[in-house]
């Protein structure tokens, strides 16, 4: 191994995978972003150089910067884990590290985390299908960044499944106006998860035509559909908790 | 913790979490699918029972014996991992298990696994996002059951993501013929991959239109979209491998 891209999950840290952890104890350097929580970060051994990347949205050029980095140090032959949080292929831009990593001739691996887009709504108790309720979950950003294809919000309100918006809560008011334009009922289930499966998660629930208008604080995952109406269990807290 | 519904992941068992890996270490029992692969179940310990409820699709009484079975096994107090593969709530049935727990009032947590239909593409070197090639993915059942609601694939064609089809293969050419009418282009790229993550990982790879003609072996993982023609990585094998 020379350069893992790693998911670190949602925030829990005995939600990294096994592979993660034993990676992250092999690893010479960890370079990772801001969406990766303390309790994770925690985790790497105090020998490893630790390169913080956290950069806020729309600033392409640093996303260039850390391929760079990674093309560099992967040269250097060092055990580097690129760290990100979630999944490194859902809204993570692992694909395009590993596109630079691949055109300098640099190997890597892939290793799959807990996409938040799935583990937030379960942390809140909303499984994502459900049978007789939801058959499929669209999962979608609702921060268009340069260059991305359009999203038709009007079409995904007729597909009939859950609808998971990561980034979606500056433009929400907007998002739900095209949901109900589509035809979902005004009526529609909605839960915003914050900190999902950390110690401050909070979980809030309004109807879509009211999305608009509360308070969320970002970042949230926002669930559209009648799923988003379920409680089932809440797993917020973590190492050796117990819900029902 | 009495019962905990547990996701094993895709195959590989360096992808459990580490929670998964503790709960199953602390188990006097556990109760998993047929979809757990061998290599996973290698990792519950001596001591604990093992119970095997492998049931192919359509036998909903069986679903109800097992959320039966696991509230006698809740209600003896016993360290009880429900083992799933993939995520509990992703097409996992987790949902029917937790409610039938917390109506007989037996405490229950759910641990994310991580879900095979973003780990299967990963597998395959395709990230199911990619800036400025899909800014949303859809995750899909291809084999619809009894009272769930209808898929408005011609719908899900006009979003503008990636499509992942889990449990698609049998009715792959309905579902091509259907996208295609939605507005997709024939030569949409598709993925198709077997066994995921494990030494035994197949790949597929054919044009949308040609989608009912190839050879697929069950179960797959469909990707639909232009993600499907990437192969940035495969990650196939497993402890300790490399990729490029």
């Amino acid at each position: 191994m020379t350069i893992a891209l790693v998911g670190a999950g949602p925030g829990d840290p005995e939600l990294l995978t096994l592979k993660a952890a034993r990676l992250l104890s092999e690893a010479d350097v960890v370079v990772h972003d801001a969406l990766v929580g303390e309790r994770v970060l925690e985790l790497i051994p105090a020998h490893a150089e630790r390169i913080d990347v956290g950069k806020r949205a729309g600033q392409t050029i640093l996303q260039e910067q850390i391929s760079t980095l990674l093309v560099e140090l992967g040269r250097q032959g060092k055990n580097v884990v690129r760290l990100k949080g979630g999944d490194p292929f859902v809204f993570g831009r692992g694909g395009e590290e590993a596109l630079a990593l691949r055109a300098a001739g640099v190997p890597f691996t892939v290793v799959p985390g807990i996409t938040s887009s799935v583990a937030a709504p379960a942390a809140a108790g909303i499984p994502v299908t459900h049978r007789g309720v939801a058959a499929a979950f669209t999962v979608v950003t609702g921060h268009r960044r340069h260059g991305d294809p359009e999203i038709d919000w009007r079409s995904l309100a007729a597909v009939g499944g859950t609808i998971v918006i990561l980034m979606g809560v500056r433009n929400r008011r907007k998002i739900a106006a095209e949901l109900i334009a589509g035809g979902l009922d005004p009526a529609t289930a909605v839960a915003a998860i914050q900190s999902a499966t950390t110690d401050e998660q909070v979980v809030g629930r309004c109807q879509l035509a009211d999305l608009g208008s509360i308070e969320v604080v970002t970042p949230a995952v926002l669930v559209v559909g009648a799923v988003a109406a379920f409680e089932l269990s809440e797993i917020r807290t973590l190492v050796g908790s117990q819900s029902a």
